[in-house]
């Protein structure tokens, strides 16, 4: 299925578009022209002339261009004569927004969604129904009704969710973490466009570099494990299952054929065939704001490198719980650490920087020391604001934007306001560096990354693993 | 001990303070003048007239008034003599901020922290050595190196740490998710000023709902778990014990006669005394915020309410995993909701508002029916924001507020920028409802609050516990 007229489409239809703040139709259009959209929009409306000041149609069959793509957002009994019309003027891609199908209560819903999927069969690639839409962050198109998506930034990270509140929240998350997005995609009922079309998708996009799946249950799990199996070698599948318990388990067997909703038998299969499972929101983010920003580290050796001692302790603690190996550095990177750090600190790993902590040169030549260790494979470092070390994150950034780190450096810094966040942006914007609000969540970001790792290599190495 | 004159006290000296950005003592006074300090303040400083602005004296001894809290921040070396000065000059509590004592490499340090031990005895009560200070908010009392931490609200959460740098970041954290603070301490070293000694003044304290301790490893763990059973049933204690692995417990061991380090011996041991061990800087702070905030549930019965299905089931599977229980409703309940609810709505617990997440009128009478539900003990609500339910939340809020709900309400009310920002801060503040960034996050403080209820309930019934 071809998804380049629906992600990059030339030309927006809006059929149901309205000029009234009570319609979800009102916010499609705030939302396609909240970014200067470099496509033609034709708002389909058959009482006005024109919606929001764009000239509109009665009829989509009048629009005289080609439609790469036609958001729908009339009323759900409306819908089936609309994609018939889309289908006869040959729209190349729908996202079908309106609700009232598969997913609500009685029989009537069901049978909607049943006709609309024998009316479209394969010939269209159609995101939805009961979907808030999708964003195209580098093409500026936000095809949803809500244009606050727009405010976060263009990146490599790709949302696609079966669900259009986690979208939301997920959204709004990665604005607050300054995670740079490529696609948040709501596939919402997926009458044809599925996960798996995706998954094809981006792994063959230039803009994104990691994919994020929120899994709620589907029909054929075989299908989505096949396609993290033949991407997970280019790009890497990161997967937040929900619906976990008994409940699920129970709705899931009724689906002949289909994987259980047993989360352990999920985590298994999506690991074979090399993707990770995660288990809540803020892993899920983390890591692909960790894969936005860093190149994966090559092994487990982790260096700890804390300002105050605390915050270290606190990271050996989830390094060892997680796996990762914090090793006493070798004589080398000792007596180099020697000789910079006065004779209170703790040099041998986790590094306590801690009578350094405002002297912010020898604070960075202790870091570089430790980059070059060959025996360590990521840094974990860990400083927090204290008024007197003012300068350390300006003159760290600066002197490892120097000499670019070939070690991902996986960052627990904090202050209040706005001190450093600009420096903390351009850090992770040129790669040198991801941050975590808490030392856990950078220990176990460092322990996602290299798991996945794993997973990927074992994978393009086998060719094939012992799931099929 | 009477901590008293060190929580609020009327004349402050500081022996060190400094002009010179590049000493701790100019710091030290630029965070008791940060906030418009009610007591009276009087640098020492032999070599100057004034700092910042302030009379200064040339030594301890000649400051007239009675000193109430004197702050020390000289080199290490000379601690000992103005630690003298102070026993001479009455002087009724220190906070030691200066390091190079116990937790220093080499014996000197060690010494020097005996000698001060012998001379000071317990005359009077001492934070630190090796401490970033301690802010004591209703009083406005900055006494830290770090002006910053003025920045956060007073409120009724107390952060007791050993560590100067998880200080910093739990306040900067505190700060972002608006929780208020009483007292953040730095115990450092704990010459005389313990973990114990801070819960019985937190007990008595007018300001402080609920003591957050973030230890380390301490000598004689006994006393702090005989203080935590003694303040139990008066205020809810969380610890947040730090340095689980292997080398922790091999440094235990050498201290004949203390709690080995090991994780679970400590967990059982703050359970038993009616406490709770938490795993994770996020998991301390949200219980924080939850005590600070909510009057605790009275039993596990968990309704949710969800604007958008998705993080509905994320929320229900935390409670699955966290022994909450979500039970569908009774009849009484379902009948009231059904007249509200249109048809596609899930009802059942969780419940989906879906199809009124914009009709923010019907979705409070929801919250409302179910809030009287007498088979419903705490509620959490979750609700994305999507543009076109720009009014929920400022209607929930005014609603709930004429009639103030009896039951706890945990919330991940998300939205971006400083949407809803206001309305959140308000609903906290009247205590209304509690906020979290996550579905999972909110789930969690209503279970943390749950189990530490039960130990609290039970060491109050049974007055001690096996536990002795």
């Amino acid at each position: 299925m071809d998804l380049l007229p629906l992600l990059r489409p030339q030309t927006v239809a809006v059929v149901g578009a309205s000029d009234d703040p009570s319609k979800l139709g009102f916010h499609v259009i705030k939302s396609l022209t909240f970014w200067p959209y470099k496509g033609r929009i034709h708002p389909v409306n058959p009482k006005r002339a024109s919606v929001m000041g764009i000239p509109a149609h009665k009829d989509l069959r009048e629009v005289e261009s080609q439609i790469d793509l036609a958001i729908i957002v009339v009323p759900n009994k409306a819908v089936e004569g609309v994609i018939a019309a889309c289908l006869e003027r040959h729209v190349r891609s729908i996202v079908l927004i309106t609700a009232g199908f598969k997913e609500s209560e009685g029989k009537e819903g069901a049978l909607l969604q049943e006709r609309l999927k024998g009316l479209v069969a394969d010939r269209i690639p159609v995101v939805g129904p009961n979907t808030f839409g999708m964003v195209s962050y580098h093409q500026r198109l936000n095809a949803s009704f809500t244009p606050e998506f727009s405010l976060a930034s263009p990146g490599g990270a790709a949302i696609i969710s079966q669900s259009g509140g986690i979208s939301h929240l997920m959204g709004f998350l990665a604005m607050e973490q300054d995670i740079g997005l490529s696609y948040v995609v709501g596939l919402g009922n997926r009458l044809t466009v599925d996960f798996q079309h995706m998954l094809y998708h981006l792994a063959a996009d230039e803009f994104t570099k990691v994919a994020g799946l929120y899994v709620e249950g589907i029909e054929e799990p075989k299908m989505l494990l096949k396609a993290i199996k033949d991407v997970s070698s280019k790009i890497p599948v990161v997967v937040m299952k929900a619906g976990k318990g008994e409940l699920a388990d129970k709705a899931s067997l009724s689906h002949t054929g289909s994987l259980a909703g047993n989360q352990q038998n999920y985590r298994f299969g999506v690991l074979q065939s090399g993707g990770l499972v995660v288990d809540d929101v803020h892993s899920f983010l983390d890591l692909l704001k960790a894969y936005e920003t860093l190149t994966p580290p090559k092994g487990n050796r982790v260096a700890i490198l804390s300002g105050q001692a605390g915050p270290g302790i606190v990271a050996l603690d989830s390094c060892v719980e997680l796996g990762l190996h914090v090793k006493p550095f070798g004589w080398k990177t000792l007596s180099e650490i020697e000789e910079i750090l006065p004779p209170m600190a703790i040099r041998s790993n986790p590094v306590d920087l801690g009578p350094l902590w405002y002297d912010e040169f020898a604070l960075l030549k202790v870091v570089k020391k430790v980059l070059k260790d060959p025996e360590i494979d990521a840094v974990l470092f860990l400083m927090m604001f204290a008024s007197a070390n003012l300068n350390s994150i300006p003159v760290l950034l600066e002197g490892l934007l120097d000499e670019r780190p070939q070690k991902p450096i996986f960052t627990c810094i904090m202050a209040p306001g706005q001190i450093w966040k600009k420096e903390i942006r351009e850090g992770e914007e040129k790669g040198i560096f991801c941050n975590f609000p808490t030392p856990e969540r950078a220990a176990k970001a460092c322990a996602g990354m290299l798991l996945l790792e794993r997973r990927r290599h074992r994978q393009t190495k086998n060719g094939r693993t012992s799931w099929t």
